[in-house]
């Protein structure tokens, strides 16, 4: 755990940058005392903040470059005008073997285009997924893919299935996650051709990953499964309408102790245990989706994200570089592979 | 709003009929004075409740059949063998005119085959659509489909988006309701080419459908359009990832309660708030998810309700019927295939 892991940071990307990429990394220095720090950006906005983080600057270098991808810039655009960016120098880093990790706020279709060029797909996954650790019922699960892919087959789902498994062990810690793909029902019959070839494949004695079989949407808040496997296309939509379930609850909840005098008392007495609820559904404790599949390890900040969400999007690249994330899925793509396809 | 309505019930759908369904129907008297049952099911079972029951037992007749459909039946099974089951006499009640409207708790594949198969679509309409009134931040929205169709293509969604958009006149009573459609962003270029060819004919001058563009995932709960159009696929895994997200915040509201002695204290002053906060979020509210696109009323009810939610499922099905939604879906398609295609 005390080996030195250095971190690329693209400080330009994200709706603060680059004040909130720097307070994030100095905060992330605190759980990770072996972090060191390659700053990408505009040399003259970096060093002014980091004149003000002592703790920082002894563990950072800055890299400069005027150059950055703009939050509307088409992925295609981007990747073909944005070689010298702060965003592709930083994964550049990653690629040239000169960081462990990547760490960008900034846009992400840019930030999936350039990160699949430059560090290319691991041998055996055909395209890369995002990913996320997402709140349960049970304590918190993954799940992927989350916008990457809008279409996606049967060999896409079984190869999200196999990074998902790894991710959950490495950035969870769990000793053997459940997988499931998300689907309308249940029964094995549910659900499009590619879900159920999936499905049936993953069934397959001698698959790597512990199969649970279909879940539904509200199995994701329930926690049934640790790793949710879907298309980028239902993916990003579940998630977004979690999220949007969550604040339309919170909104319910403040109306329900404006309501009333006795309402307000209680929730002087309750403010304390309110406080600790609000805590735990905190967005930014669940900062940080990351592209699996890729032969490196890239993390996407959410870009309206604070210093502290930042500083877990941090944490969550180190994780999967200290617990070996892509040795592991080599090994699991491997045993994947030895795995024979169903008869149709 | 006085002329009378006939409501033909499968009484022997759902988890707890036929007492459940029995218990609704006397419940929805008191808000329909001007309703009408017939009862479809095993008369042994139907006559000693309705004895407990002289209100409904006065504007109900009784239909006997020992048929049944199973929960677990297939659909396609249940059209072949089930003629003379409960759930397809209540809903030929409505096909040969002796009912306006028909509502079961049963099986959902059998009840959307059977409805489709007896009643028919309405001319203009490919496939029918399952859709339910959902909370949001700004009052109720409606969304579309919930799982009838696991594959759409842009026809389907622009049909969608008209019957969306009537229910919502007739159910939510709004006068020019918003209608978008689900997508992974809210910029033209993105999504399939679906939602994509779908959104160009809405935009199209002269549709009768109010286009507000693409909504994504959290637009739901926020309430950013009326009338969410998406996929059967997508549409029954948001659905009930929502509904996942808010039994995950009420489990975290009431662990926060139970975390000190001050928070249970704020819980007792605050109980009459919270109440009422569990009353607004009660799924009984939002019971009653209806196929659009038939040429007659089908309501289903969610199987696992009790008898208040099953009394909101014949509410939805009455609404329907008062506000003439058949005759003001006749006319949207009407103006909707004056409509010229985009040229693509």
């Amino acid at each position: 755990m005390s080996d030195k892991v250095t971190i690329a940071l693209d400080t330009m990307g994200g709706d603060r940058a680059p004040e909130m990429v720097l307070r994030g990394a100095n905060i992330a220095l605190r759980r990770f005392p072996q972090a060191y720090y390659r700053l990408y950006g505009v040399d003259s906005r970096i060093k002014p903040l980091l004149a003000k983080l002592p703790r920082l600057s002894e563990r950072a270098t800055v890299h400069h470059t005027d150059e950055v991808v703009t939050g509307d810039a088409r992925p295609s655009v981007a990747l073909r005008t944005g070689r010298r960016s702060s965003m592709r120098l930083a994964i550049d880093a990653v690629a040239e073997g000169e960081a462990d990790c990547v760490v960008s706020a900034g846009n992400t279709g840019a930030l999936m285009a350039m990160a699949k060029f430059a560090l290319k797909t691991l041998p055996g996954i055909d395209r890369p997924a995002m990913a996320s650790i997402v709140p349960t019922e049970r304590g918190e699960s993954v799940m992927l893919d989350l916008g990457a892919n809008i279409e996606c087959d049967a060999d896409n789902l079984v190869q999200f299935a196999l990074l998902g498994d790894v991710f959950a062990r490495t950035v969870l810690g769990l000793i053997q996650p459940t997988v499931g793909i998300l689907n309308i029902g249940s029964e094995d019959m549910k659900g499009h051709d590619e879900v159920r070839a999936a499905a049936a494949r993953l069934r397959e004695s001698g698959s790597p990953v512990r199969f649970h079989g279909f879940v539904e949407g509200n199995d994701i808040g329930a926690g049934t499964v640790d790793v949710v496997v879907t298309d980028g296309f239902t993916g990003n939509i579940a998630l977004k309408t979690a999220e949007g379930t969550a604040r339309l609850y919170g909104q319910f909840v403040r109306a329900a102790f404006r309501h009333s005098v006795a309402a307000r008392v209680g929730y002087l007495f309750a403010a304390n245990a309110l406080r600790r609820l609000r805590e735990r559904l905190d967005p930014r404790r669940y900062n940080g989706a990351v592209f699996l599949g890729l032969d490196g390890i890239a993390v996407k900040s959410h870009g309206g994200t604070d210093a502290l969400g930042f500083a877990n999007a941090v944490g969550v690249a180190v994780d999967m570089k200290v617990n070996g994330f892509l040795d592991k899925i080599r090994d699991g793509i491997t045993a994947l592979a030895a795995v024979p396809a169903p008869v149709p």
